[in-house]
């Protein structure tokens, strides 16, 4: 009997038998292991526990906290879910049933019965009962004649046969559960009954293989945990990211909408969102204009030479928006995909010298790029968004002095928007294939040290990756968790050595040679667009007061007091405060309701009362009254509570 | 003897003998008209006066205050040059010598003699002397062959020639003057004398016909007046503008540049012209939200349905950028020509009711419309730029008021801009064809008397003219003149029936109805490209102290107070004023001299003294020294010469 060598991911390597199962290695580890473990990762490759290994291997045993453990649990609980609706509907044809991001689904033909969301329950409950069963999961090999003949005798099934026609003879393995065999590859979980908890979430219309020449099957998603627990949190979470999802709330604050005739995923920015948003614009300029940022102002098209010099042409040409002609002359211009090859041509409208270093070239820029109109969704995923874009042209013995600001930078904007976790990952080149970078192995060195002690230097929670770089410089990138624990990426500096290259930028050294500056590459906010889709979901539209585009609503009780509700808009406008007056003849209790939904902060009531003593009764969004003050104690409130807030952020900054 | 019924411009009618000429006519009216006289008009053809006329006819006697009594006597004038190079020259050619918008040119073939610039003098001295002579201008027919010949033996010239056979036999008339006979159509001043002063300001390179496969000839450009001192203010007008180019200025001022690469016609705004911009929009965003404005943003590019809509599709497409494919999809965008089709969409995107109008949505709009390469021009005439655009959406009953508002917003950008002199000119339906414009005689009526009103109560000097209205409303343009008396046109209202119509717009009108709003279209810029170009020329890159990109620039007289300089320019930077150092090891005198022709308007030199006693050496820019101060002196000072230009503007407002 031969010795199999089992190398595990700590680095350890261990001998057992020739077909020891990743099971019986994970008993042999520890018994808390084997009550976890889900499946396991043999060389890379999911595999149920029960695989028997035959040769040296490595080998991760999967549990739920492993994002592939996770994948193993949902295919499997889509082998239940078609077990189930076997049972149901016995005369249903399954397609295909992967693990998706969070949960799975399941194509199925139904034939004539007609599924809609109402049956899902009856589903739902029925795959319940088929986990409980906790039959257990065993993959076994067929010829392809045995899987065809499967599908046509036994399960008259064309999906399935088309799917096993694409396979060659020899890899094909089928699953049995319970009652149930399917076609499948494996990496499964060893019993039904781990599935304590499971939900159905949707049901929607899919083309057999994506194609839409084929036959329209019925989708079913679903979500499962190990425990019941872990579901109501999950609703819980889907229920609270539902409610602050920015293009529902985007709607009804009234903040941006798209229209068909202008194209999908071209946002027009309402006149709220437009406040919004250059306040969040002007709030940038400042902060960039303090750290010595110049603004300047390019095209949204560039001629063709421009990308050819850039090399974007070359690398996304053909799947970026279409070349833009001229009707005579015969030129050819692009929407702009990016800012840069604009800076770099700013930067060369004249000669510097190392003395002009850093030079900072900062712009509000709005660029295009296409997507499949398939993949948009609200400000997240766009075809036209405005960058807080900078390009940092410098020697490179300034590269860490500016990575430090730029990082001062992020955090300055994270903690003004109570964005208080955050991670940063700095991704440098692999550690043995170097061919693919450009760049000296010197200034890859420097840059590489710069970004680690400038991050190390700012005390940042930092993870590095090797081989993550692009293949013209190092990252960092920002990681931020919002209000419910979701993660976004926000914010990235790169460092360029191949546009100054390219571009054949120079400088002029003290010892009067030519030197090539170093580019860096840093947006803080990303884009408007998908900054401001985070911050509504982060704050769930309650703005911070500073930044929301209407900080008070003046609710005259009646009619009447329309006169006097103006003169208090006056004297709030006349100190830059926004607010405006809700003339609606509606109740006083209405208009307050409305004002909370639309979660303006603060809440004037002007009455009899209020307008005889010259006050505003005052009332703050989520919190209710706050009693009778007179107009200026009023400003003077919202005044202190955003410069005490500013003040915090920028004293913690010094 | 039969009459001749002559109509002139005033309406009145004349009976005259049959061949009698306008020179007799203008006698019959007067001695001094006889006296101005340069040229006439006979149904719409400038003649020379001695042209017998032989059938009734409209006539307009033109002197040197008419457009085409000033091309007249330039295109007379080209006459004399040619026969003054005829005479210096013998074996010249002679091609086409037409007059242009200011002067005029002759294309001539010179043989073998290359003539460079400092050969003009001499021509100019003949030319000079030929119109002394006082000779005759005679015109006569000769048949087609006489033409021929005399281009064949008497002067060998194979243009002229060329031009004849293109002729019709029966229409072809020679002119001359002196020794000098030339083809020619008529359209002269009667004699040689009145031209009392001629420049020759270029000479260029001109393919005949402007056929690059055609010889090259050699184009001589010039301007004549009757009065020698009318030369002499041109030729200021014309230093005094070159010195104030904005497109040298610009260089100069580092305000922008253009990039091959990027494109022609497309500008990159330099840092300080990226300032200079940013001020000059928030300073009208101000100035907007005061008035009640929402602001919006809108992409750069809009799908065909848009353009088809609108109508811009049908009416431009062959004429603009072609449209942008998306690689998949089959979808067709177009850069935005203009704003409006956007704001129409952001109209629609809730239902409006009669108490929401007006409503106006204002936009920063970049867009993009080709010009020929050859057009372009500077800042002036650009392919892409962005307007200070706003579309007011009203009722026909708030037309009036809308119109008065957007007049106070366009005479604050003019005072605050130091442009004194303008006048308006309205533009309404022609009295009698009214079959060309959409929209109700009921609604035009109301909106031409309303723009007139609100003119007359605003005080405009107005001029109306009749037919210039556009197809889908009337419009009132401004026309201002430079600080150099040159006009420009600048800030246009438009009344728009036709795109509320195209788009379906609607509102809730108390009856609860549907009704259609008015459009009115407004830009008191235009565009900040070409309001940049003018102000840098009316100021003559001297801006305003509070829209100056650089307000002061602090000179140390040797490194040595460096940073002191620092110290200074950071207390500066404190109160707002904008400031740069200059840090290169000059010279105090030529730290000075080159701030002077940076148009800085403060210089603070910090040197020894200074520094000990904490304060600064002030000199203000083109008027020198005003002595030494404290810093908070200098401060007060700039703040104090701003706040009082702008509340001197504000309290003309009220």
């Amino acid at each position: 009997m031969s010795n199999l060598r089992i190398s595990f991911p700590d680095g350890s390597v261990r001998e057992f038998e020739k077909g020891t199962s990743g099971r019986q290695i994970a008993e042999s580890i520890s018994r808390g292991l084997a009550q976890k473990a889900l499946a396991c990762e043999v060389n890379g490759v999911v595999r149920d526990l029960s695989f028997p290994i035959e040769e040296d291997s490595t080998l991760k045993i999967l549990t739920w906290d492993d994002t592939n453990g996770k994948q193993a649990f949902w295919h499997s609980t889509a082998h239940i879910l078609a077990e189930a609706v076997q049972a149901l509907y016995p005369h249903a044809k399954f397609g295909i049933g992967p693990s998706i991001e969070n949960g799975f689904y399941y194509d199925i033909d139904f034939g004539d019965s007609v599924i809609k969301e109402e049956d899902l329950a009856a589903i739902e409950q029925k795959t319940a009962e088929m986990a409980a069963k906790n039959s257990t999961f065993r993959l076994y090999p067929v010829s392809k004649q045995e899987a065809l003949d499967f599908y046509t005798s036994k399960h008259d099934n064309e999906y399935k046969r088309e799917l096993i026609e694409n396979l060659n003879d020899g890899e094909i393995t089928f699953c049995d559960q319970g009652d149930f065999t399917d076609l499948c590859r494996g990496g499964h979980i060893p019993e039904t009954g781990l599935v304590k908890a499971v939900k159905l979430t949707n049901i929607a219309g899919a083309y057999w293989r994506g194609n839409e020449k084929n036959k329209m099957l019925t989708r079913i998603y679903g979500i499962s945990f190990p425990k019941k627990s872990m579901l109501d949190e999950y609703l819980t979470l889907l229920e609270e990211a539902r409610k602050r999802d920015h293009r529902k709330l985007g709607k009804e604050l009234e903040l941006f909408t798209f229209s068909n005739n202008v194209g999908a995923g071209l946002p027009l920015w309402l006149p709220k969102g437009t406040e919004l948003r250059e306040r969040l614009e002007r709030f940038m300029r400042d902060a960039q204009r303090r750290m010595g940022y110049l603004p300047v102002v390019t095209p949204h098209i560039g001629n063709k030479r421009l990308y050819i010099t850039s090399g974007h042409y070359e690398k996304y040409g053909k799947d970026s928006f279409k070349p833009i002609l001229t009707p005579e002359e015969g030129e050819e211009y692009f929407l702009k995909p990016m800012n840069c090859p604009h800076h770099c041509e700013i930067y060369k409208s004249k000669q510097r010298s190392y003395r002009d270093l850093p030079l900072r070239f900062a712009e509000f820029g709005t660029v295009y790029r296409y997507e499949q109109s398939g993949e948009l969704s609200g400000l997240t995923r766009v075809r036209g968004f405005t960058q807080d874009d900078a390009h940092i042209f410098c020697r490179q013995d300034q590269v860490k002095e500016e990575f430090m600001q730029v990082i001062d930078l992020v955090l300055y904007v994270f903690k003004t928007l109570d964005f208080t976790e955050y991670t940063a990952q700095i991704s440098l080149r692999d550690k043995v294939d170097r061919a693919r970078y450009i760049g000296s192995e010197e200034n890859w060195e420097k840059a590489e040290s710069a970004i680690i002690e400038a991050a190390a230097e700012k005390g940042l929670p930092t993870v590095v990756e090797y081989g993550e770089a692009a293949f013209y410089g190092p990252k960092l990138d920002f990681m931020v968790k919002d209000a419910i624990g979701r993660k976004w990426q926000l914010g990235t500096i790169q460092v360029d050595y191949n546009l100054p290259e390219r571009f054949e930028l120079e400088y002029v050294a003290p010892d009067n040679g030519r030197e090539r500056p170093v580019m860096i590459h840093r947006a803080p906010f990303g884009s408007l667009e998908r900054f401001v889709a985070v911050l509504i979901e982060h704050c769930a539209g309650k703005f911070p007061l500073w930044l929301t585009p209407e900080q008070a609503m003046i609710l005259p009780v009646s009619d009447k007091f329309g006169d006097y509700a103006k003169k208090v808009a006056q004297f709030v406008k006349n100190y830059d405060l926004r607010a405006s007056i809700d003339e609606r003849s509606e109740k006083i209790g209405k208009k307050i309701r409305d004002a909370e939904l639309q979660k303006v902060p603060y809440m004037l009531i002007v009455g009899e009362k209020e307008e005889a003593e010259n006050m505003v009764s005052v009332r703050r969004q989520g919190q209710g009254d706050l009693g009778t003050m007179s107009i200026e104690s009023f400003v003077n409130l919202v005044e202190s509570e955003i410069k005490g807030k500013l003040a915090q952020v920028e004293k913690e900054e010094v």
